[in-house]
């Protein structure tokens, strides 16, 4: 049995490989292997050949149309920074293929126990002999800068020559599709050779970025056990490094060969080559090791984030298919986040928005709260550059986070539905309130997070105004992009005045915790009490005659977008309406209000917020990937079972069943996030906070025996279940806490007296 | 005397020069010539050394930082076409250069009854010869393709040769500024060679645009009647043609070299080379019969449009050059229009905005129907790219005018502060309800015009939509770019209903004059019954506790904007301050809701209207050019002299002084016809009705002793004359008009009976 995501198929077609090339891509939250076929494919295929490293980024220019000041002119992207995937095998002098010769059964999985993608391929030659080719790779956990290709050949009938070619290269250009005229014929490759340093059986190869001048270095060793020949060359003009091995395969038995890539960045590392040598150095020739040391890491992970749905075994695998994929993509150095597609694709360029903080990051606050820290210093190692973006955009105090960014300035060309969503500021507000209630961690709010949390309330006060007598912030983009530049989104303004009011208790615990940090901040009572009137005076649209919230101040004076008249073909919209069109009508693209609700459930009286989820449902397309798991969330909260089930499995079986059609680009990174938390926060109504767990009104879908996960609280590992008739909490590890449930009572559950209570 | 706008230099700095590039350029509304050096300028000057045929584009790619659905990605740039003005001059081997020797004198002036640019240099050259040199160049009102250069040579001493060396170049690039390193050091060269024709005494160089495709043929032929010595020469590499000449003056002499230009293009002529020849021919050694012609052209020119202020010799100086500038920048064939920049320089790309209808056009109307006709035509002729236009931004029906183009075609980038500016379309309906009314010309109507109308009135049904019994227009631009997407802009709604409303009132003409026009459009009555309601019930924002006109839905929730505490440095704010960080203020770069007081003078009761003028007026910074002059017409129209007469100041002078210090990249072409309109319609309050001519409550600012001009209503010639007691209309041709004035009463006015009433 066993986490393990598996297809099967007997031949290849195109888009079923650029699908899986995303979804058996592997990663360790600092390399990125898309799941390629290590032989390469025919060039008729769409195939995105590509290795990412986290955080490492070119620079790029970025023309805007017309210059208009302080527009963003430049860009991060994540390049393809080494090919090191490639090998090639003759069987006798006969190329393996797929598209050649016969293929009898091609078997893809990702075993998320042992940490590897497997492919094993029943393949007959032209000439008719038949073997059997097991492919393995590892993005090591143990070590992050390793990834392993281990390919194992066997026959019942095949005498003869087995031949490895594995060809890596330094600079390697990005993806570029054929199919798709938009884009350009050529990838673009985004760094320039620095020479190789060869040794017996392997070598570096040294690259830099053109714009942002980063170094990677890529040690690659590779070699056959039973090699009766093999050699290592460098090609300095294609700057790829060969390593050729021959061995003899005979009936019966079988040849391995196995690739060790060691690769760093000049981010990491002052010396990358001399680095990457020594790692090297460490790994070679160690690879069943190697994968002892996954399996014990996964075991351990697994251990704290085990989740399972009883009933469904394809939902189960899915469940387990997303926590393994938010593992993959962690950046877990502080010197990077996660990408919106992970390091599973060069869709959105690699760069990281809102949702690494907003639907992703609860899961590793939930299991893994050390790597949530990590996650979170990203956000106050790039303070300084969010400032400087907040000063580009007018703002004479506070930092505004950007929009997209790798390198911590913003990335966004289109500053309507980019830069505009200040909303990423309440972002990071969010994410440090909910660690700090899952950890209690002073230490990283007297450090970092205070600091974030100040800075980002003090845009707020200068971006909004009063008018009225009321706190207002005109002029910035909800969630929605199908509505810009807005006055008074209702979802900014809630998450502005959670940022302002945390900001504010936060200031007021540290004046007496530790004066100190205040001190150090530049921050007094006085701008403490701005930040809570602010807050406190907050201006939230509500229609009288509708009973609901209006997205923003003059959502509802726009039409009503009708979408069942629209054309199948015209969605999504925004690949068919020019975005002044779209921004006249009532229709939003991904959960806006109700994302507001899900994020603070006590917002608004269970009635409006009830009319309002039944509103903008009628009116949301669904066309971003961040709104059916936010739909169903709120569908949970609100006692809708059957609809936030239906909203749970679009979400949670998008990438696997490419319902958006372009999981080719990349997996959806936020919506796995956003599927997790369906299931913790939605139907279990778990909340980390403060003073315990809380609990609320728990649901389970129909048809589901039940479902589990484990989450950490304060030191204490525990168990949440659920069956159709109970729900229950018990401690795994540690002293346990109090859980708050509907009675409005407080149970404190410890390892020896867990929660049960009756549905 | 004359009209005659002349300014003296003892130097030449490369300031001054390239605001004179702009002043004394020469144009005939076809082609324009900047008013350059014939003998250049040293490579450390900043000179923009073109030759713009209106009309006649390239097409070139737009990168959009962003790719969003249908985003404009190529646009229109008017291109220097050709070289056809530079000229060397060497006295006994010494060349001309006011950089060398000693410049005495330099007098330039435009000569606006003869219609010639002329440039007088006393001149000691390094050796010291003294010599006279004059230039004087026209670019032919009666042959619209011709541009002459025409040079003569004196001295009081000098006896020796004197050489002229013309050189034209076929392919020449654009502006490149090397003082400022945000434009490309190397203009763009817009054309590739296509070949030359040779002739005995000249050629015409060949070349085609590599975007647009369109074919620019130069005929060039020069000549000095007294050489002893003449050669013609192609130089295929340069593309250029070459024609040296070598004579001798004698002291008390002079020597005189003329060189004509003729220039085609592919959108007029099917073969432009062979009937630019054709021109050449006629055209030859005819130059004093040109200038004859030329004068007697501008001698019905003025007579028809002659203008005075009595009592400020710089004023009158500088309104006779405002509208020398608007005959020069008219396209006359309907194949073009009038560019931001006229044909001065390559300011906004040539491109043709809404001022050509709303600023510039009026004065046609008033002087040259026939001419304003034509200009209207040009609207005519691109109204299918204005369809396409409306449907790439998702409207099923109507027709949008581009917000800036040369082919028809959107050419702006940043569509919120382009596109979205949908009020151009309201400035077809206002031009042509304008045309209208002083010509009754139906048969434009007809032909034209109705379908104009019609399509605009469809567009503004299709973007605006019913809410609450109010027809609104949301998600728009007015004419105010600080304040971008919004709802219910008091200007664009006033400027929709108009059309609206004067497309219903047409509709019903036609359907008793000409049924079969509305029937070849596909109008009914239900449709003008549509266009009737939305107008009438368009929402028209009001502030009750101001008692004042809301630029829009949400404009005064803004925090309003201290421009008395921004620095000085910070003007214009565009330049200063990120787009977004604007939109959230109370702060306007133009008039806005002003501007529809001016178009409407009933549309509010007076006391409105003066407190939205004074509430707009402390937070207009003016730095859009198309400003003070309408505030210069509100405030007369309100009464305050004073003010109109600050306001009248800024705008006359603008380009004389280089206020806003940018002249040297063109002329303010929609703020020269607004120093017109600010005479016409502001102080004298004059306005041309279908049953009449309006004038209300005129005044004349305070120290001049008058001002008059003359207009043509029906048929008949007028004239407008105010002193400090009385103001007149007389008729000088025709059979007269009715006169309304403020007593109420129509009264006719006749060739002996001219109407004169006491302030």
């Amino acid at each position: 049995m066993g986490r393990i995501y598996k297809e099967i198929d007997f031949c290849i077609t195109p888009d079923r490989l650029s699908r899986q090339e995303s979804l058996f891509h592997v990663a360790n939250g600092y390399i990125g292997v898309r799941g390629t076929l290590e032989e390469g494919v025919p060039s008729s295929f769409d195939t995105m050949r590509g290795i990412y490293l986290n955080g490492v980024y070119d620079t790029i220019e970025m023309k805007q149309a017309e210059k208009l000041c302080n527009l963003v002119t430049s860009k991060d992207v994540m390049f393809n920074a080494v090919d090191a995937q490639s090998v090639s095998i003759c069987i006798d002098g006969e190329r393996f293929s797929l598209l050649d010769g016969e293929v009898r059964h091609i078997e893809r999985a990702l075993d998320m126990d042992a940490g590897v993608a497997l492919r094993k391929v029943d393949w007959i030659s032209p000439s008719g002999q038949e073997v059997v080719i097991g492919f393995r790779r590892m993005a090591s956990f143990d070590i992050r800068s390793l990834f392993t290709i281990d390919i194992s050949i066997s026959s019942p009938s095949f005498s003869g020559v087995v031949e490895f070619i594995s060809e890596s290269r330094g600079c390697v250009p990005g993806y570029a599709s054929h199919l798709d005229p938009r884009l350009p014929a050529e990838g673009e490759v985004h760094t320039v050779p620095l020479g190789c340093i060869l040794s017996d059986d392997g070598g570096v190869l040294l690259s830099r970025t053109k714009g942002s001048g980063i170094e990677v270095a890529a040690a690659i060793s590779a070699g056959c056990g039973n090699a009766f020949d093999s050699e290592v060359s460098y090609d300095e003009q294609a700057h790829s490094l060969r390593h050729v091995a021959r061995g003899r395969l005979e009936p019966g038995g079988s040849i391995r060969f196995v690739q060790y890539a060691v690769l760093l960045d000049s981010r990491r590392s002052d010396h990358p080559a001399d680095d990457a040598i020594s790692i090297m150095r460490v790994c070679k020739g160690r690879i069943d090791e190697l994968y002892a040391k996954q399996r014990s890491f996964l075991a351990a992970f697994w251990k704290k984030a085990a989740m399972h749905i009883e009933g469904d075994e394809e939902l189960d695998t899915a469940i387990n298919f997303s926590i393994y994929q938010l593992l993959q993509a962690a950046g877990n150095d502080g010197l990077c986040s996660m990408a919106a597609k992970g390091l599973s694709g060069e869709g959105y360029e690699g760069h990281y928005f809102w949702d690494a903080e907003m639907y992703m990051l609860p899961f590793f606050i939930l299991t893994d709260p050390e790597s949530a820290r990590r996650i979170l210093s990203f956000r106050y190692r790039t303070l300084d550059a969010a400032r400087r973006n907040a000063r580009l955009l007018g703002h004479r105090q506070g930092a505004l986070y950007p929009w997209r960014t790798i390198s911590g300035t913003e990335c966004s060309g289109y500053f309507p539905s980019g830069s505009a969503q200040y909303h990423i500021n309440g972002a990071m507000a969010y994410a440090i309130a909910g660690y700090h209630a899952a950890t209690g961690d002073d230490d990283y709010l007297c450090r970092e997070g205070a600091e974030v949390l100040i800075e980002t309330a003090r845009l707020w006060i200068s971006v909004g105004n009063w008018h009225d007598g009321h706190f207002m912030i005109n002029g910035v983009t909800g969630p929605d992009e199908y509505t810009c530049i807005v006055n008074n989104n209702y979802y900014t303004n809630a998450i502005a005045r959670f940022n302002l009011m945390y900001a504010g208790s936060v200031i007021s615990r540290l004046a007496i915790s530790h004066p100190e940090v205040l001190e150090r901040l530049g921050i007094g009572s006085e701008e403490a009490e701005e930040f809570r009137k602010a807050a406190e005076c907050m201006f939230m649209p509500y229609d009288d005659g509708l009973g609901i919230n209006a997205q923003d101040d003059s959502f509802l004076q726009k039409p009503v977008w009708d979408i069942s008249s629209t054309p199948e073909g015209n969605l999504p919209l925004l690949l068919h309406y020019h975005p002044l069109f779209l921004y006249r009508w009532q229709i939003c693209k991904q959960a806006d209000t109700v994302m507001a609700y899900v994020l603070f459930p006590d917002i608004e009286k269970p009635d409006v917020m009830l009319r309002s989820f039944r509103y903008y449902e009628r009116i949301t397309t669904h066309d971003s990937s961040l709104s059916a798991c936010i739909f169903s969330i709120a569908a949970a909260r609100l006692g809708l079972t059957a609809e936030a089930s239906t909203y749970f499995g679009d979400s949670l079986l998008l990438d696997i069943e490419d319902s958006h059609g372009n999981t080719k680009d990349g997996i959806h990174l936020a919506n796995i996030g956003g599927s997790y938390l369906a299931l913790t926060r939605g139907f279990a109504g778990l909340c980390l906070e403060e003073d315990g767990v809380r609990i609320r009104s728990p649901l389970i879908p129909r048809g589901w025996i039940g479902f589990s996960f484990r989450f950490s609280y304060r030191g204490s590992l525990a168990e949440f279940r659920i069956s159709q008739d109970a729900w229950s909490i018990s401690i795994i590890e540690g002293d346990g806490f109090p859980v708050m449930t509907d009675s409005g009572t407080a149970v404190v559950v410890g390892l020896d007296s867990p929660l049960r209570v009756r549905l």
